[in-house]
């Protein structure tokens, strides 16, 4: 039974849910208007109407059918299902279904009919259950502004039609030959009203229009003046990062301003900000990953390192485990063009991972480039064996992403490793007596 | 004495507000529109005034015997009871039960009457003092934001039917047959006006009516305004939390995309946050208990997580201020469907206890499942004692809330129960005894 | 020279700008009105501008001997005060003083003089001058946001005004038999206009009208629609404290909901943030001082624990550096009534000061109190000298505040001070002692 | 052929994009209004419309040559240039290009022509590309906020004009007797309508301007209530620093208040929060430099403290490698006026630099001033080597911007220049027996 049930992320569930938007979006339009306008072309209503029947009664099937989405699991049993839905939406989509138009077509119904009639309104709220619906579906794949903004926008549209019927019905009187003329007066009267413009060409003359109209001025006025206030704040929000990143900047620019910093260094930085915005909209990596739970973390930092740190000799030997804890603690820092990264003399204590950009090696006195190390590439994996001075100099070219890897980190993570640090031990003593050898040629030569 | 006070919180102080309650907005109601027609109704008004005055006298009564709360104290003591009361609402409670309207029926006062007439109005200000108390006791049993919407637009009807009484009384000759057509066209006139709509069918004619206008238009548009904009900010910001949460998905969200994360892991994340909204709307739990004073923090904890570790047979012998102390130092952390949680092989360091879902105890290579384990199990504890690789690989079945004890903590807290670090040591070292000899037969064999 | 300068604190100063004030507003309300009815009171007009023009003239007197502060110093100097005044306000206020009403209306001025009459407009941005000043300094005494709507408020009024005089001026048609009706008129149209109600019962006739009329509909209306926004947003945000307040309880209120934490605790927690509320605004007190410069933060720590720390005892022969050392290491702590904040048995290591509510000292089995301490009291200073067992269980009996000072804070500060070491490791033996004996006393009973 | 391309930065660059501006303004606003007045100046419309089609045409040609700027690099390469500009701009500036006016001038096109003719429309897209890019340039040296206000009036200014074409193309009823009168009645129509103001003199007549006035309406109201909701919260937000150094400050209040503080006391914080106000805009520099990265940290520290620390002579001898790390890890720290920065008898234990301000050295009975230090000097150099009690009390005598060098920190730094260490110590060695002698001296005596 399990295998069974419908898929709410699969193509035919998005194809279905459009064909049940349109069918509601086609009732919610023509129900009020038929009850204004009773005798619009009977025979076309009648045929739609039975469309939209068989496929609100379909739908109820269906939702019998479809599988629903729980704290990341997948509900797919039918027991489950079907309890789920009863206690969701069934109800509107039961109401909905009930054809009240063909039903009252049928019986002679004469002062009553009037009443029951208005019935026929209760099958509008399924558009509310396809819209929720969709926008539940969608929200995921659009930015959610947006998707707020267009739900709220057409939202205004049918208020705004619903109002029109309203005014219809209330003031038969509406200016305009034929229902269609009619119908545009009764909406541009609303639109005057409810955007607050009110032109005052049109106004209420009897005691139930006056009463109609305050209740229009109070709700639809707000309506108008709401849907505003949330557009423009969700303008204002759509690029939260944007927002947090010029906060930032203008944060550093005013110190830097009443600090009185060299105009080269103000540019510098300002650099700085532009090339961090364009790479990664001013996130931090640190900061972003610590958000992570620990596995999560460790996967996504293992996509980001794995393959330059197997390039390196010295792990050649080391484990999978191994390797994995280096990963999770090197450190992402930033270089900008000509900032020295390593400098000839120092006494070195971090190996470098280059992610993004490119160095120069340069000899100490800087006249001669050794070499030109780019993305993928590593240096100073000496510093983490001996505590000896750099032997060249490292300049960065460009804007640069690398990954620091200090000594004590790896020291760290080697003692959880009992047999791996023994060959690095080993190591370690070669490498130092090598160097021994090279300090005493260089003293005889 | 003492216990003879009303508890604000009691079922009847509740039922006494909503009795007061309308009352006073019967009188904010009627009073304006008694001075604008004074012939309505004499005899009804007459017999709704005097149950009213009654009411507010026993209000004044009840006030006297009113507890109130102080700094987490609830003060009972009928003399500082009596003394908040004066110094509070005692002025606009004893204003407001002095009946002018059946005492100026039974004065005669020609010229002078219309003067003093206008005094009942202080009545009105009851109801400003009747919001506020209810406002006050609702406030913790409803959203703030809401609550506060609701009154903004009582507020905004009652001044529009109290502009509209001014009018009706600026203005003789509003259109209308009755006193209730006048009214309703008046009612109309300011919707029309402090909505901004201004169909501009009805306009000052006379001076004191501009000036009038004036007013209005600039106090009423203002207000409607602020309404407005308030209402459109309460919606923006109703659902901090949701707020909050999409920003930080959003941030992790375009680091991923930034960084070029293989849509597979970006999918993990997401559901990752999904689940972390469904069952927490975000909030970390070390986050919100850190911000609780020990104390409670403490209380929130021990009810978390005491029944699972009363079952842990290594804690049989600890006293309840260890396993109190252990509880306050566990570390949650939440593990997505397939994460592996321990690796066979690895150096094992915590211990963990399963707060929700189901993990797996599998065979080293993964082909054979030892057991599952649920809510309420937990699993190495071994850890806690020996440093030896783990002999079993666990993987989370679905999501799963787990709290880790690091050994590390463990031990620490250890050293502050003398007694009990005794027993663990020598359970210890009979459990070295043990592995020895495992691994003894494991090579013989 | 220097003690001659006025301080822009004194109450002569503050006096003098209400006078200054009240005459640039009478400027700025009497010069568009006279340009608009030229003959209006001659003789009275006359009189005001020759007082006015005195009031400006000594205003500039006055700021030539006016003190200003900058960067927390008071300026003295003359020169640098006249050298501030001319490159600030000394050009506008020259501009104000020069009374170019009484100069024209000694000159037989025939077509020019229309517009030179226009230059006393000049006059009224000594208002914008003085409101600036005043603005500055009322800044510190008031709550700024409330201060920014009165000023808001203050010139949309005067706006209007201006916009008054200027449609009177291009319309000499307005309705009104006098000046005063006119104006009236003209200010009903305004005030319509800009708040975008938009009457329609007085609409621009002639081309010039037209064109002003859409000048002040994009202007006004805006102006009116940035008020209107501002003042909202001023009114969400006049309360920060309780903003921040609400989201930090509704988050904690999120997560107990979430995590089904029994009632009960739910309660207690809310009751804490509702004291933390009612007696700090939410605010706790190491954030705050943390965000002081170390001299300040220990003002305010002495300030508020001086007089406590020199009761205890075990203090009295140590430094007033020691002292001050430990009140700046004093770490808050908040308990709800009931909470135990010492128990009998458990191994001590903290002691504590109270500095508001009161705590009971009761018998290990709580059946007897042995003592209730309150405010200014202090217990458990034995921890600071031996790990010794409580010897009594201390509640607190409502919201407590009290200071905790941990053992290896006292130890950490006690080593920079040699001499008073001694004089604690000589208490701390004698007291072992002591206590060894009371224990063999025991085993002796 | 890379030293050919057009610097984006140039003055060139920005003497033509004002070229282009200005012609792209004048297409917007006269080829609407050429469709509605078709015989409007035909001559002088030629003559203006062929020196536009030319500098549109060299506006392609400029593209092709100009650098852009990529992640911090400017590209100069040629061929990336065209590739860049072809998927970007081109489409828009080639369509911009075409004279359809011209070209449409010389054909015989009868009933076509009219729909033809409002191809022309498209040249109205190059003022969007021209007002981004100009916007892409200047953001960087104007205050972003006030840059985006200025745009939003500026197209809400041409979406106004482009409405009143419209309104006169649907309307040729317009009130006026020659053209100029009949845009400006059509501009006033507009503008009242999108302002909500809604006069109602002139209304829709027909069901075409019904229709057009329906969507102008929605479309034309939302986008002003857009813009006014946008600059308010642009108002509010222009000055991020302001609000939340208020916010900063109000909490410091709140809490002195509820804590009952000396008045003096919280005179003297507001006095320090509004020197930090002044002077840095209430930013601290640990926080600023910290978000900045090492290398850029490195270089504005150096900036600040480079000339200072070259002066001590403690330093002479240190390599420009030390002096550096010592530069990195100064601490900032702020004294109001009177405040204690080092009290004679207290034992010392780091080294003051003065970067602001000016403090004196007192005797310890602070009878006598020894000296007064200013910005760029220096004291309590003694405090790095020996731990022995200061020898003078020094005093804040305004607010004073001071670096700290703690003895632990420069301890620290020292073990990683061995060289320099031995020299420290040998110093060391040497003023502790200088200290002796002192000390015997002052026994002797």
């Amino acid at each position: 039974m399990r295998t069974m049930t419908i898929n709410p992320d699969s193509k035919f569930s998005a194809s279905w849910d459009l064909i049940v938007f349109i069918s509601s979006l086609y009732v919610a339009i023509t129900v009020p208007l038929s009850l204004v306008f009773p005798n619009l072309n009977p025979i076309i209503t009648m045929i739609a109407d039975s469309i939209v029947t068989i496929i609100f009664g379909l739908d109820i099937l269906y939702n019998l059918n479809l599988s629903f989405q729980v704290e990341g699991k997948l509900v797919k049993d039918r027991k489950l299902i079907v309890n789920h839905y009863l206690r969701h939406w069934f109800l509107i989509d039961i109401l909905a279904f009930i054809p009240f138009g063909l039903i009252l077509k049928g019986l002679p119904l004469f002062q009553l009919g009037r009443i029951i009639k208005v019935l026929r309104v209760v099958r509008v709220l399924k558009l509310i259950r396809v819209i929720k619906t969709i926008q539940g579906e969608v929200s995921q794949r659009m930015n959610p502004a947006i998707l707020r903004m267009i739900v709220l926008l057409f939202w205004f549209l049918m208020v705004a039609h619903f109002i029109s019927c309203a005014w219809l019905a209330i003031n038969p009187n509406v200016a305009g030959n034929n229902e269609g003329d009619k119908y545009l007066y009764a909406f541009y009267w609303t639109i005057t009203t409810i955007t607050t413009i009110g032109y005052g060409d049109i106004t209420p003359q009897t005691r139930g229009q006056v009463l109609f109209v305050i209740i229009i001025e109070i709700l639809g006025a707000a309506m108008y003046g709401l849907l505003i206030g949330n557009i423009a704040n969700l303008i204002v929000n759509i690029d939260v990062a944007k927002n947090q990143f010029k906060e930032r900047l203008e944060r550093v620019n005013t110190f830097l301003k009443y600090r009185r910093i060299p105009h080269k260094v103000q540019r510098k930085i300002n650099d700085y900000y532009q090339y961090l915005w364009e790479t990664r909209r001013g996130y931090e990596e640190t900061q972003v990953l610590n958000d992570l739970p620990e596995p999560l973390k460790m996967e996504v930092s293992l996509y980001l390192n794995m393959d330059i740190i197997k390039k390196v000799p010295l792990f050649k030997e080391a484990s999978k485990e191994f390797i994995r804890d280096i990963i999770v603690n090197l450190l992402p820092v930033v270089y900008s063009p000509d900032d020295y990264i390593v400098k000839a003399g120092e006494l070195g204590a971090d190996m470098f991972f280059i992610s993004k950009g490119s160095v120069q090696v340069l000899s100490p006195n800087e006249q001669m480039v050794y070499a030109t190390l780019t993305q993928g590439q590593f240096f100073g994996e000496m510093a983490l064996l001996l505590s000896v001075p750099r032997t060249a100099t490292i300049k960065a070219l460009e804007y640069c992403d690398l990954y620091r890897l200090p000594k004590d980190v790896f020291t760290q993570v080697l003692q959880r490793y009992p047999d791996f640090e023994q060959t690095i031990l080993q190591l370690t003593k070669e490498r130092e007596e090598a160097n021994k050898m090279i300090k005493k040629k260089g003293k005889k030569t």
